[in-house]
């Protein structure tokens, strides 16, 4: 396969995995919270305090980069990483998301997608063939095959046609991406599973990826509504479809509880924007459960935020302050919330590693659902 | 005087002087710049970034912080340092301005001032009693008399008369702060001078405030419209008034050129929210002048803000980079911007002290108006 991705499994426990993926910018520990960059800035943090927090890998989004600042500008600046000063790997999405969730006016053949983009409304096409060749002027580690995310809750031949198509463009991604010549640079490509809930059409998916070759597989398709529980009996196979010796990557998922349910489930990596999101929106991640720090009850407080987490914010500042600046809407409350989330995120998947290193992670597991409310 | 207060002169050049004032909490070299934390934040900023962009005090809004988080709830929390985390120097203004420029159904008295918050129109009131009664509460370090800060292109009697009940409320300030005991504790006291552009009436203020002594004197009621060329008259003749041992402040000042050219009049002390709006809002201050970061120009600029700066932005970002987020409304891109216009006003400031100290203020007075344009 490629020399320059290397995944190594260091322990396993159920079907929980820890390991590393070793790349050229950087290893990854599985498994890995991903900060979403999605406009070239994880928001609200400097890259050097996102490294801090543990993180070894961030996720762009080709959407809102193609749209702004430009992929081919990105590259005439020396491409994402320096653009943004994050010299550590960055995976890429494909942008087929978010042209369905975002974009106007689009139009979807066989041959790939055109819209209008949300900011100003211009005419934009994305295909298998141009998603790679974005992905490759933004630099980035690892890219993601162009898929269609289909809505959930659609008929089962609407999902599996959806499906097909998108393994055929997976196929085309592998074309476009090895005639592109990343792999002598290091990049890594990693297919997406489709299928909705579906374990048939799952595992037809996971057939026709593993017979195209993918240095990793992503689990495509799901947080989009289908609730928890859905999600879960979906992981209760959808993760087992997949390469044994591959990493398995669950897109935009999830809270806390997701990531150590996916976990017990045999994923090994992860992004999402809700502890930036919700950082930003006044929400604190903790041990105990989600905190609303607007509530008067903080006013008050002098404790930290989460008295276990070892981040800067809970280090430095009392709840009565964030609180305070949340209410006042100061920057300075997303900045410190923020950070705080992400660090949670990744004190989150250091406790499943060192659970599933030291084969405790049903006790781990147990211990967190009790506590986590 | 003040034992725990201590201003000593170094050098003169013409009026300008630079020296230090000792305070417990930290030393203030001046001529100094004070980053303004209304709501005890400097907006967008971490306080030791804040401290490492060479800041040695702070300025806290009574107004802002009376209203949110209220001074009695910042006095439980342990004060004003404690509840955001900076233990160098303190100055709070006395909220006479701001409750002029920002409340509702404002009643002047000889009493005080009644007013509704511009937050959720409750009714409040300040009195030169209440004013020391909440800098106390809040901990400052330096402690500004409360004063009305009449507008400035009233009649001559309006301005006489405005003045002299600030005069009085200078004497009721000095006695309320006397009895709260502050001076043990270390903290300081300064004197406000009115009269707007009026000699006479400025110099029968400074005698006022004189008589009354105070550890430092700030000139109010400018950069409140007038204009530069305006101020500098005054400034002409208005520190000239005051005691030539103590610390003379210019409150609300300025623009870098404003510093400049009210430093060469003899002025130790500045704030101004300037370098951290204009940084929210795109503009960064250089060398050269202001530049506005959204224009187009900078959208493939792999330079810095300004070359000759040594913050970490310039250190790190291009403006290409710092473009891009200000276009996109990311909150790094104020975050960044903030930090640099911050450091280069200290390092405007630095520029200033050491021209001083060599006797060179006038060449560096020259080569800045020559550049900054």
């Amino acid at each position: 396969m490629n020399p320059r991705f290397q995944f190594s499994i260091h322990a396993t426990d159920g079907k929980a995995r820890t390991g590393v993926i070793k790349m050229r910018r950087g290893d990854i520990r599985t498994p890995a919270f991903m900060p979403v960059g999605t406009a070239a800035t994880v928001k609200a943090m400097k890259p050097q305090d996102v490294r801090a927090t543990g993180a070894d890998i961030l996720l762009g989004n080709t959407y809102h980069l193609m749209l702004r600042p430009g992929a081919e500008r990105v590259a005439r600046l020396g491409g994402l990483h320096r653009f943004m000063n994050w010299d550590r790997p960055i995976l890429t999405d494909s942008g087929g998301y978010q042209v369905m969730s975002l974009s106007e006016l689009r139009k979807i053949t066989e041959d790939g997608v055109t819209f209008a983009s949300h900011i100003d409304g211009s005419r934009h096409m994305l295909s298998p063939e141009r998603s790679m060749e974005i992905q490759r002027l933004l630099g980035s580690d690892i890219v993601m095959c162009f898929d269609e995310c289909p809505k959930i809750d659609q008929p089962r031949d609407v999902i599996a046609r959806s499906m097909e198509m998108s393994m055929r463009w997976a196929q085309r991604s592998r074309a476009a991406f090895d005639a592109g010549g990343d792999h002598a640079e290091g990049s890594a490509l990693f297919g997406i599973q489709q299928g909705a809930l579906d374990e048939s059409l799952r595992k037809t998916s996971a057939d026709a990826l593993t017979a195209i070759g993918f240095d990793g597989y992503a689990i495509g398709g799901l947080a989009v509504g289908e609730g928890q529980e859905a999600m879960f009996a979906t992981l209760d196979f959808a993760p087992g479809q997949l390469p044994l010796d591959r990493p398995r990557y669950l897109m935009g998922v999830g809270k806390p509880d997701d990531l150590v349910g996916a976990v017990e489930r045999g994923v090994d990596m992860f992004d999402c924007v809700l502890p930036t999101r919700s950082g930003r929106n006044g929400q604190a991640f903790t041990w105990s459960g989600p905190l609303n720090m607007r509530n008067a009850r903080h006013a008050e407080d002098t404790g930290p935020v989460d008295p276990q987490c070892i981040c800067p914010t809970c280090a430095t500042y009392s709840r009565a302050y964030i609180h305070h600046l949340i209410k006042a809407g100061e920057m300075l409350g997303a900045m410190l919330l923020t950070e705080h989330n992400l660090s949670f995120y990744q004190q989150l998947m250091q406790g499943m590693r060192d659970a599933i290193a030291a084969g405790s992670f049903a006790e781990f597991a147990a211990t967190f659902r009790q506590n986590y409310l």
